[in-house]
């Protein structure tokens, strides 16, 4: 029985990145289709009501199920495709890797991506004009709160949520890349961070997302570079 | 081996609602301590650096596991307390489950909950002022939305994953109960929700949520009315 997986994602959307990254750990091939999501596609908001990406659709030649969101897709995968295991051995450990998830997704993603990302690429994409520099800079502050907890938690661990590879260092990395393809991440400051994103950056893995080009927006001169 | 469960809470939260309810259904006993998590008490911010509730501790004689943010309780409730099953017992079944979560948790809380909540809870707790009466009507504008896609899903589904109760109808609950308690759902507009949500508040599971009160906020008059 063959399967068949298509992503409907964003390149530059850190909820698209999680799941791309946790499929090719996986090692699980799949076809893509890039979104416009700000456009609102009918056939993508048939799929999502949500409009949002991203959506991991499985087909096999009796059935098709349809996956909306990341954590969802995140959990999927762990259920069907559970090698390797990215939310750890125990329950302690699998409630330490759901917890920095959340944090991603929601405090980072409001408190940063929210002034950030917006004014720097959502502005863009949807013609809504220049960036406003305040956003900008509320954006930064906050981006530098984060950063300092992240630092203090890779100082005493290995990977972010412990010994392990997991869906915390994946949702971290996932957000961190996009905001460094834009050259946001000041990483002299923060030194085991760095080391933790080169280990991240050099793996097979993360391949995929280094080569994500989007036309009008330049990535930062780093942003493909394994040694920065 | 005895393992007694403490939900760190806050009553008129939505998030923390979600545990409450689940652990109810689930028949789990558990203490309760209510946190004012906008004082951001030290203590609680040792046990969850986010600060933000819910967080569930459960003890044993030899062990201690700290559950941070709702998402990572509800999923560890159904590992370590599959019955009843919250999530659905096929692959579909459960995206389906996630992905309406992820709906209530970001699209509802960021359109609805960031205005209208914050407008008349956040804003007194924290003794920001008055209500911004602009905020609070494009708060309700989105809410129509959302109530508009959620009856239409409930005039074709018992339930609003499908034919069980599952944690989308506990999202959903735990979301418009506390906006009932200020009043602002307009049930004579929306009859399937109307009906799914008087099945839900009869449930026993419910009954601590309809007894909760905060000094200083009245609730709207049929707030713990079963025949609203």
């Amino acid at each position: 029985m063959s399967l068949v997986r298509t992503l409907y994602h964003f390149p530059l959307d850190p909820a698209s990145r999680q799941v791309r990254l946790a499929l090719a750990e996986k090692r699980l091939p799949f076809e893509d289709v890039v979104v416009r999501y700000w456009e609102q596609p009918d056939d993508f908001t048939a799929l999502n009501p949500s409009g949002l990406t991203p959506v991991l659709v499985e087909r096999t030649a009796d059935r098709k199920v349809v996956v909306c969101e990341a954590r969802a897709v995140l959990e999927h995968l762990e259920q069907v495709a559970p090698e390797p295991d990215l939310l750890g051995p125990t329950p302690a450990d699998r409630a330490e890797v759901r917890r920095l998830q959340q944090w991603f997704d929601r405090k980072f993603d409001s408190e940063v991506n929210g002034f950030l990302l917006y004014e720097k690429l959502e502005k863009r994409l949807q013609k809504l004009g220049a960036p406003d520099l305040y956003n900008m800079r509320q954006g930064r502050d906050a981006l530098r709160v984060h950063l300092v907890y992240i630092e203090r938690l890779l100082q005493a661990r290995d990977w972010l949520a412990g010994r392990y590879l997991s869906l915390a260092d994946i949702a971290a990395a996932s957000h961190i890349s996009v905001l460094d393809y834009f050259g946001d991440i000041p990483w002299r400051d923060f030194p085991a961070l760095k080391l933790w994103y080169m280990r991240i950056k050099s793996r097979p893995a993360f391949r995929a997302l280094l080569a994500d080009r989007w036309p009008g927006l330049a990535p930062s001169s780093y942003y493909d570079d394994l040694d920065f």
